[in-house]
């Protein structure tokens, strides 16, 4: 029995995803609410792990594919290990970075569909998805600001803006295919705004 | 293209399987064949480091589905960067264990099916099945005597004997159900023997 909340923030790269997160902690706690924060890859420690593979090594350390399994074993290691737990006890789990990235990063690259990512997401993580997922979304100027002003140090490092555009369209795209779960922010705004916006779109499950 | 044969060694644990790899490899590089001696899970760099992942740790680190998971990517990696390269170019691939020793410990157990871990490898190795697949059977008394020699000291470590039958029955069935592709070798037998039998049914294929 599922009693929590799952809540996922997506989108690119600085779009404002981590900073929200402990922003809409520090709310949820202050309304009583007991919140587990945590983000992909990792959030638990078979994650973790795995997310070092993921993450260390050369741009062409893993093929795709070898690299959606990972990142699926990953996900199922956390939905089993810390997702699921805190849902079943009651507590709302926000989580920076989920299946959707899954799908917007790899699914429709290197011959793997959209449809692939899902199916390996049903087998691994009996398909949970989140009861309300968060698009951030910052205009191309905005996010080649900030993009700049934090670089890239790893395999998941910063690409090109075009590749970040093509990103962004992506999530839209998916964003759209389901509207009942997805609501788009304009994260162009301040932070304190953004975080506003989603604490309204929470508020009917609230305390 | 594929010009090379991949052939794999598959049963339970002390039936003998690394020390034929070893023993036909001998054989054929005397016959001129360039051989690939390799086994899962391993193989390659990436899956050598999630083999880490996979043999590390206590017995309840992983759960069954990113246990699965973890397998079908370290074989993705094993078959793109090892064993694809390896047939292209006309070599012989021996491999100890492969997809079905996923299908035989992994698939019926935790809630997995054999179509499961088909469609894993399906995704993650584009499919590729061994050109010969052969099945080392021992006795029950020879196997507890085997493993009793042996000792188990990782995550895959030694099992109880009944364990080991149910095992030894599912690689028979999966063997059973394609038998075009397996052999069954009786290696209660002497090695030089069971090696004997092997290379019998490679005669065809060897120059």
């Amino acid at each position: 029995m599922m009693s929590g909340r799952f809540i996922t923030l997506e989108g690119g790269e600085g779009v404002g995803k981590s900073t929200q997160i402990g922003a809409l902690s520090a709310s949820l706690e202050a309304r009583g609410v007991e919140v587990v924060a945590t983000r992909e890859p990792g959030g638990s420690a078979g994650a973790e792990a795995i997310r070092t593979l993921l993450m260390e090594g050369s741009d062409d350390r893993w093929d795709a594919r070898s690299e959606a399994l990972l990142f699926a074993a990953a996900r199922a290691d956390h939905v089993a290990r810390t997702i699921r737990p805190a849902l079943t006890r009651g507590a709302w789990v926000l989580c920076d970075r989920f299946v959707d990235s899954s799908r917007a990063y790899q699914g429709g690259g290197g011959g793997i569909t959209d449809a692939d990512i899902l199916a390996l997401h049903r087998f691994g993580s009996v398909g949970l998805l989140p009861d309300r997922t968060f698009l951030l979304t910052v205009s191309p100027v905005e996010a080649a600001r900030r993009l700049t002003e934090r670089g890239g140090s790893d395999r998941m490092g910063s690409k090109p803006a075009d590749y970040q555009a093509r990103l962004a369209a992506r999530f839209v795209e998916i964003a759209e295919a389901e509207p009942a779960r997805w609501r788009v922010v304009d994260a162009d705004a301040p932070a304190d705004r953004v975080t506003a916006a989603i604490l309204a779109e929470l508020e009917l499950w609230l305390p």
